[in-house]
């Protein structure tokens, strides 16, 4: 009987255990670090910057898309610096090779999940192609994704590229955070993972330039290792394998340069290590950076002129650094204190209630 | 009229265009170099690895899909050492960061044309995945390409998944060369393009083991330059742009490790900018090399064992370095005197004459 | 006067200063971890490994030379498995780019300040040259460093070869901590820096093999961030640079194959970030890796014949990433535990006294 | 008898070797390519360029020093826009890993043979750390080297840092070729080695730029394979090892950012392998690749301020990646017609005479 197959199957999303009020970590307790952050300590805080979720939850599938728009433009005709960091590269990263390169991204960016991302790639060739000029017939897509069979049908497929066009059409400056998008059914530490966002607002006065900058990031947290919220060690929920992966997405206004944001994309690592996390070996750990600095926005890669930069100083970065790491490990609580708990085959992934241990 | 239309962006095989004969380079010309090629101067004259090619020709589509399978196991249970060299990183290649992590293959490899990447990995996913054991969920495909969009409606997405299934289905010991498979459309140095193959045989005399081993190619030609064969230098059919791409694959049955496939991979290299290539800007230039040496094939991501392995002492690796360049270089050559001419939008592409150049 | 000088840039060692107690940061505090200490909690736990330092404490000097000697054997003769992790590359590491190519090192390991690299290259060419046999004209030395500039004349150039032969003639099991050879000079965190070890046993009854093996780094920490102890954070002694390097040696008894042992020194770096640091800037951040596992010893450059290993599958490898995280954290605590204050020209670089912050 | 002895091991260089004309091989064949020669074919036709050379040549010593300066400033206090790429890795290329992370160089280049590094090292920091401004302790210099042995007692460390001062003090514009400098001893493809050096024009007209730009070269050549030269195959003198190492430094005036600047290095081995070289096991080849462009030349480490930088678009790359490989291949060629033969323990090392070849 199919319905009884369901059951056994299903993800259970039930009230019992969702009791737990969803807050951010910082409405949990006082947040360590030199930075503040943006107005909405988004990613969206960066100017320019959208966010648009589909979240699929229908019988097996606890899964979804998560798309990043890194700029306001048409991103294929004004590419911006970009780098990514590798952290452990046991993961499907799409689209690193081009952008390590040529310093610079040119697409939406996709999260997914591990066996969606033809799909997510799919929906957004099927984006940003019909708008390329004619005779413009290569575009580099950046999708990454994260496990998450241990909630979701991953088998099933039950990603398709229309879900892609859903989700661009849903970029706002609002970033739903929690069980939502490429992290409905992502796990992290035992518990509930999913999408978390976090922003740092660098001053002038502390970089040195004459303007403020702000450096924001959004995660999808799906990994293992030794929970530690600013020094407070929480106990496993459960026995859980500690692999797992995370992405990790860093947007900024500042000028840095696509060597620079190489630098930056690493920090972004530190983040992530810094809530206790190892890189275990099944891990596939991806950083990417980049700037959507007005003024270096115009590099066009059929421009056949030279073009003026404007780059901070490598001696200016390290508040930068600094920012990043901050914010990433706060976007990574986040995504914990934002979901709910739900259950597969028996298991129970808790959601994070930091309450309990305060 | 939709004739007319068709008529104005078809791509012509006339047989005014194909009066010359079909020959592989070694049929025109003495090769020099210091190694022989196995039975079919082939890269499945490398046990275990077939090939398999769907070619798609239908009004404006000249395009198609390769798969190479490089063991005759089931490569997700017996993954194999494996490693990427990147010539010029303007390309999509799939699923290098995870071979570059672990040093090793798991899939299927797939070619085809730089939009239909994401056919082709689902594909693939279609393929791999029901045959994985329960409980295993990730998968790291790799997908190469190059953009044969002079020849073919690339923006049509003529490559599905079921184009996928259809080549693995063909896998077999026989290759066909020139304009089939993801070279259909492709071009190099104004002239047509393709798949090409060629193989070597290292004798164990000359690397100091016992046994002799051989080294095989698969190329995807597509790319720009001065064309040069073996020191002749080839005047251009016509202006065209000198970017494009090469997607080059290497197979041994040697007992090499995965940090010494990346030595071989990136004499592969050499290969292809000894036809006259300096890698422009806009070439993807990849070469992935696997080992499916008999004893070092049952590495398993879930072993939780140690193994043992056989590699070959770096000292040994010149004349595979060696015989890998100069299979490369005659892999290419065949791509192009195996390729009829082509033609679109009244540019033509002719198939590569060598006789007219003796 | 030149006296008066001395006086002005003299470094002083004070009594006033040296009240501490010096205590390795085990003796102070619970050590958080899942994996338990060595017999000596030290790199020399690791069987074959020995450490020889000399100090140069004379008028403006405060530097010095640390030599590892990875193997109890010829290692130019025996090479071992090895690799190289780049946190942050603002340093002068010597021989990196060999061992990376060749996944082996074949050479003690030195460290020194930095001004101070080619006086410790020279030195360990005069040590390794005169052994190499006849016909052998070519090594490739690892030398790391660390700026100690803020307490050491480092422009004086006072390390000499003549001091690289008597840290090799002092190498033994035994491993001075804290203000000693390279570590002589070095701040961290506004303390006094230094070197330090510790070591990890990791069961065989948790990785699957049937032997235990054991994991030892030493370190040369002098670098900036913000110091946390196991969750405590420490404020800051005084306004400093947050620039700085660390320098991370990790040596296992456990067979790790080369692409592996990268994977092993990254987690090195997580050690390191654990303490605090974000990697600043200007910090020359690295961790080298080897593996003297006993039959994959017998790696020979020159040997023209293949060579069998025995290798960990990957799966078997997160427990030694934890335990390496875990040393290189309590190697770096050590550093500073062990550590008298110094000071030059009027700013004091206090020894770390936990004692106050328990 | 100790004038027995230096018979015994002395290197020949009598005149009965010597019959032949050194020429430029400009001026044996006509060199093909798109791009002409800078007014001297130099390295130095980049302005603000010079090299300055020692040669060793007494009793059992062949060998030298060759720096080159690539600007009239000092480059410490105005390090400019740089990159390395790597060939083959079996090499001790100092200070790579620092112009990989922050792209840019900041010491004048030497070169030296293998075991002389650590003098050359020495010697470039008696010339740069006391020039450095008070409070600059740190400086990351570059030192690549090949392996002379095969003609230098290169086990005596004939090497001084006095030589260093010596060749710094000879920087001009003139730069001498063949057996001369770090290139006195290296021999290459059977043949006597040395120093070449070559330059390109790339037109304002064909890079879309306003102004010419200027690509220069300069090599020192001591590795093996099967020389051909334009296409003409020669043949081995001898049997001989085809291990050995090349380095190449390509000097540009254009406005190339690191990123791309690691693109162009990448050319520069194209160049190597276009003489007939297919970077064996034993081979160091590496290229750095630097820009002096007027404009970028201000970026400082502590300047504390962001930076505007002009950049050619990667659109206009192809003109230069094919001028530097044509560049480098005529500058190996040069580093062979111009050396005179040598001898050491019977082994004759002809000096290459293009004219028998004709």
């Amino acid at each position: 009987m199919r319905w009884g197959i369901i059951i056994l199957l299903s993800v259970s999303w039930g009230n019992k255990y969702n009791m737990k009020k969803l807050k951010r970590i910082r409405e949990w307790t006082t947040i360590p670090g030199n930075f503040q952050p943006g107005a909405y300590n988004s990613i969206t805080d960066v100017p320019g910057v959208t966010v648009g979720q589909v979240t699929i939850k229908t019988n097996d599938a606890r899964t979804g898309v998560t798309i990043i728009s890194p700029t306001a433009d048409d991103i294929f005709l004004h590419p911006i610096p970009a780098a990514v960091a590798v952290g452990n590269g046991f993961g499907k990263l799409v689209g690193a090779l081009q952008v390590e390169e040529l310093g610079e991204i040119e697409s939406l960016i996709g999260l997914t999940n591990t066996l969606s991302v033809a799909a997510v790639l799919q929906g957004l060739i099927n984006y940003h192609v019909p708008k390329m000029p004619e005779g413009r017939n290569s575009i580099n897509i950046v999708v990454g994704e994260t496990n998450d069979s241990r909630l979701n049908d991953i088998r099933g497929c039950h990603v398709t590229p229309k879900h892609v066009a859903k989700a661009i059409a849903a970029l706002s400056k609002d970033v739903e955070e929690g069980s939502v998008g490429a992290g409905a059914g992502t796990t992290c530490f035992g518990f509930k993972g999913g999408i978390g966002t976090a922003s740092r607002i660098i001053p002038g006065a502390v970089s040195g330039e004459e303007n403020d900058y702000i450096v924001g990031t959004l995660v999808q947290s799906n990994y293992g290792g030794n929970l530690s919220v600013y020094g407070k060690n929480i106990p496993k929920p459960q026995i859980v394998s500690q692999d797992g992966s995370c992405m990790i997405v860093i947007l900024t206004n500042a000028p840095i340069s696509p060597l620079q944001l190489k630098r930056v994309a690493k920090r972004g690592l530190i983040g992530m290590t810094n809530t206790g996390s190892y890189m275990s070996h099944g891990s596939g750990d991806f950083a990417i950076a980049a700037s959507n600095y007005e003024k270096n926005r115009h590099v066009g890669k059929t421009a056949k002129q030279g073009c003026s930069y404007y780059f901070l100083d490598n001696s200016q970065l390290n508040p930068f650094f600094e920012a990043t790491a901050e914010a990433v490990q706060e976007a990574l609580y986040n995504s914990l204190t934002m979901a709910y708990g739900a259950e597969k085959n028996g298991i129970f992934y808790p959601g994070f209630n930091f309450a309990e241990y305060l």
